[in-house]
């Protein structure tokens, strides 16, 4: 079984600790003096409105009610900052976010005490390589850095079933501040974890930000922004 | 082989037991006071429809053609409902749909005689991870949890040849209210399975409503919508 | 050996045949009276095109150039009709084509004297789950169904090497009316037929025309046609 | 151990070289007198201006920050020439950049001393089909076919552990100009290589420029421009 403790110290929770190793391991932004925080509130952002798509906030869930409790996935996109130089970076990393509920009776569940696991790029990468005889799991301190450091520890756990025909998708949540200690299992189908490697897989690319390199059609290429493009396109043969 | 017996109290198909359920579940809806329903026909609207694209009907099944029976295949999309808080959710989920009908001579099909199945995410997951030697099955009732419940069954099986060469594809629907009892079996190459795996596997995300979850460009994070940005990306963290 | 035969009478190559056969196998259009011609140059043609995006002819090959031959590859998309009832159907099914052409000299090819053949969707389906010891091979005959038959014969072969490191992709061409009889022979590495494999996977969705079932805004879908949408989610429950 | 030695002869590193080869091979385009070189700053552009996409320069590569290195991986994306016909081709083509740097401290890392690696598509089909046992090697000559030839040489290698559980990923530069000799290593989890071959597969049609392949809505198709359209169809049965 594969044992993987992330350690927050290059993920994107910490904005702090995350844009001071930033900027130390991208050189190249030290002369960009921050982040523009001017707001333009200019026809490009109505007409970005106007399609109705910005910034709205979608529903839509894969959830799984089981026996014991319920588990429900989501994708929350990153944030991008803009730069000086025109274009954009990624500010905070996206996740996929799990939710865990538990069941208060015959098929009725309590939202008020679910927990969440926000799995990381990484994280989501060892779910949807997991073969159907492997088994992983992820530790989470919330408050690492901070001076509750240590106090609450979430893990999540996947396992397979030892007939190879689903998983066992578990979270605990021990809480010292609260002296809570909560544990949700949701025993989850092949078909069900078929769902999510393919959403899963299908978000990666989302949540990573990579949806953003898009190509442009070509007039924009060669002829509104020449520069631009030659920068985007430096390759190691420019070095 | 697998069986698998939908239950259909927490899937789509009946909108009042789902809605309920949901609500139930997803306790942070209940201040929302219902969907909006107001219409504003603004230049929003406009600007979709002129887009061209906005509930637009396709009709680009994949079709196979076999001496018995033939067999086609197309995404059903989701429904949204707009919230007050101006997000949207799910309301009624999308399907794969399978649609059977018979052959009455040579190359000859009876388009009047069809029967549908609609796959669920699930069972859509369940088919695009099929082994070239497994099986599956899936039963619905499109009545349940009405007066008529247990009056039509239907049941599709995929079942692999021994030789791993192929899949036969059967749909078999007992209607005991017509008295009718429809049975097609269409055989379908790997080829044409893996057509069915590939196009399955990119209409999921798009039947589960997880294409709309988009990056928007950075300006629109950043600038014209900060409150909503940052709801979108209330982690783990946040609790 | 896969040996397949594919039979042009349920393909989009004759459009007469499929035609017809697919208003007989889909009675449900056999009320439309044929595909609305008229043209109406509306400011959405216009803003179609100002996106620049429409019906641009794009030549983005992936092209492997080997000692005897080169060979290319590159997706033609579908046509679409408008029915009368506001919808689109396929009418054309697209293809990947597939280009051969000979090497005349040392890195020199005779573009004149190329040869294509176009992979429909099931033939994609078989190439991409080819196994690394696996073959397969198509039969075309360009003139099917016309006085010509059987006067071009085309035939593409895909053979695994012995080792697993690759495939020979070969496209024989017997033309009895030209007198001609064309041969080539690529071979093709693991890491090339993994980009085919990859690109061939992303295309599939494009050449069926899935693409066009796209979500669209909510607010397209509750407000402004709301029948168009119940039309859309008609599932097996309204049978 | 795979070993593949890439000729730049028919890749997109040496501008000049490829556009002589694919005049060369094909010869349709021999017609054709050039590049639209002439600006039309018209309201297409500040449309696509508008919509803030065009040309942007986005940041979010997928880092690993390792005790010895740290590896970032972020596609770049092709640039298209426009054709005197009205379409384009590509005229580079897109890559996925890999950047190496080291650590000069716990936790720090020196951007300045960085080397960049930049996989072609073919390299990046290598990458994502890789077993877990395998491993292949790239070696590149940035100065290939100028006067500097060999003087600067580049070898990416990728090897699996013994176990399997995840690769060495190296990159050694030998600048006989500057006399300076890099090398880096990067050890990378099976997660965190599942998260590069999932981006590289989402990212590697991009590369291509096969995302601008993309079916238009119908109107455009039928109405607007008949003549585009059905160049575009042209297939293996018109010849």
């Amino acid at each position: 079984m594969l044992k993987l403790s992330r350690l927050l110290l290059h993920s994107s929770r910490d904005p702090l600790s995350q844009k001071s190793l930033f900027r130390e391991a991208t050189g190249d932004f030290k002369l960009l003096r921050g982040i523009t925080t001017q707001t333009v509130m200019s026809s490009a952002m109505q007409s970005s409105a106007r399609d109705g798509n910005s910034a709205v906030k979608i529903f839509a869930p894969y959830s799984i009610y089981k026996g014991k409790a319920a588990l429900s996935a989501d994708p929350r996109l990153p944030t991008f900052s803009k730069l000086e130089s025109g274009g954009y970076r990624v500010e905070r990393r996206g996740v996929i976010m799990l939710t865990f509920w538990p069941a208060i009776g015959e098929r009725k569940y309590d939202w008020d005490k679910r927990q969440v696991f926000a799995l990381s790029a990484t994280e989501v990468g060892s779910l949807i390589s997991l073969g159907s005889k492997d088994s992983c799991e992820f530790f989470h301190d919330p408050s690492m850095l901070s001076s509750n450091a240590g106090q609450v520890r979430k893990s999540l756990s996947i396992k397979a079933h030892v007939d190879g025909s689903g998983y066992f998708i578990s979270l605990s949540v021990v809480n010292n501040i609260l002296k809570t200690n909560d544990r949700f299992v949701v025993p989850v189908t092949t078909a069900e974890f078929a769902v999510m490697r393919t959403a899963f897989t299908f978000a990666l690319p989302h949540i990573m930000g990579w949806d953003q390199y898009t190509n442009q059609l070509p007039h924009g290429a060669n002829q509104s922004s020449p520069k631009a493009v030659h920068e985007l396109q430096s390759s190691e043969w420019d070095r």
